[in-house]
């Protein structure tokens, strides 16, 4: 597959789709695909009629199917973990990622560490037989856990054979940077499975632009709306990044 | 003073000039002036003529001449930390030192923190009397030293009452840049005076490009030569500093 979380050398750039209805989500489709992003992650917990499977499968599909051999990314972040309130259960999200897998050509779902570990394991042994990766994440909007939890979080989403490990922290300070950074490298001797590793916010945006150098296989940038605090434009991430994989590949 | 280290939002960009001969310097210094850094060195260790203090004087002259608005750092790097064999003796080079500082129009002169403290002393106060600024700089080329010992160094700088501190270190691995990074925030917290921190090589390049979101307020970039390994050339850095300084300012 082109694009593949972990199989490129320098991190993917990626872009969200966050709007709130079909036609909109289309158009802001329209408008992220024009500045190339190399993998694209449909936000679900934005779509007003999450609750509605059939139109959620539908969805998805069109969007796999506009974006073509760009691969897409199906996430339906918490409420606690940064997510927009929908009215799913944990049960019920899992769910709809099992049927996603099965019903879509959707590539990546993203399901959270946090899940319990059945319903983990559930999703995982219906992506294996479908063909679909789960990215284990785990998210802190408010502040960044020490080295030592970060490092376990990396290596939970291996232990859980999920096929990518991704951890988004809040820095509080310049130095909370550095601690993701430090434990992105250490996870990376510990588990073989490709790491999305992002300090958020204005201290962390630096970290989306030189992460790979440390390890992260992949970040993200503004298509149309952030997704997140303190991602930059998809051109600025465009012009940075060969610059910093060619310096350091001196 | 246009381009004081450590007055500019982002870091400044120097180049070094590297060449052996008076001519070869001049040529070098024209070229590097057309790709306008913000602020040059003359690593006058490479400079044949170095143990004629008259022709030292007059080539530093035409150097910050040549060079206008530009500030110019003097610089004789000794051999134990990266520099090129000279010559000349550590009295030898204070004294040269401080005759920069007498009898030109340079605006910056490196003299290493492990030279003795009467030689620092006498230095700073013909620089006071002159209106030179003093970088106290710290070199290892083989590795990165441990975190307190960084910042040692860096207050050590501040202690002497010196204008500016300068760390540039060698790392062993990506750990060991994140070392140099913590360091700088740690230092900056202790120390009033601006301050340069590097870390050098394949591993440290990208310090050099991110060196300023930590603290550091200069960084080198390639002019013609490269003056220690892993810089990048001025172009690179011109391209990337402002999207990392618009990024950090989010």
């Amino acid at each position: 597959m082109k694009n593949s979380i972990g199989q490129s050398g320098q991190p993917l750039i990626c872009a969200s789709l966050v709007a709130g209805s079909q036609d909109e989500i289309l158009l802001e489709l329209a408008g992220i695909l024009a500045k190339q992003p190399d993998i694209i992650e449909w936000r679900a917990d934005f779509f007003a009629q999450i609750s509605q499977p059939a139109k959620v499968l539908a969805l998805a599909e069109t969007i796999k199917q506009t974006a073509g051999n760009i691969p897409a990314i199906f996430t339906i972040r918490s409420e606690c973990e940064g997510g927009q309130p929908i009215p799913l259960s944990a049960e019920q999200i899992v769910e709809l990622n099992m049927s996603i897998c099965r019903n879509t050509s959707i590539e990546y779902v993203d399901c959270e560490l946090c899940n319990k570990a059945d319903h983990l394991g559930s999703l995982k042994t219906v992506a294996e037989a479908t063909g679909t990766k789960i990215i284990g994440s785990f998210h802190n909007f408010v502040f960044t856990p020490g080295r030592e939890v970060l490092v376990e979080k990396f290596v939970q989403a291996a232990e859980y054979r999920l096929d990518v490990a991704k951890v988004a922290v809040m820095p509080q300070c310049l130095e909370d940077v550095l601690t993701l950074l430090g434990a992105t490298l250490e996870a990376k001797t510990k588990i073989s499975i490709p790491v999305i590793a992002i300090s958020m916010g204005k201290y962390g945006a630096v970290s989306r632009i030189i992460g790979g150098v440390f390890g992260s296989a992949l970040t993200f940038g503004v298509g149309s709306h952030a997704s997140a605090p303190g991602q930059l434009p998809i051109e600025d991430l465009k012009t940075t990044l060969p610059i910093i994989t060619k310096a350091m590949g001196a």
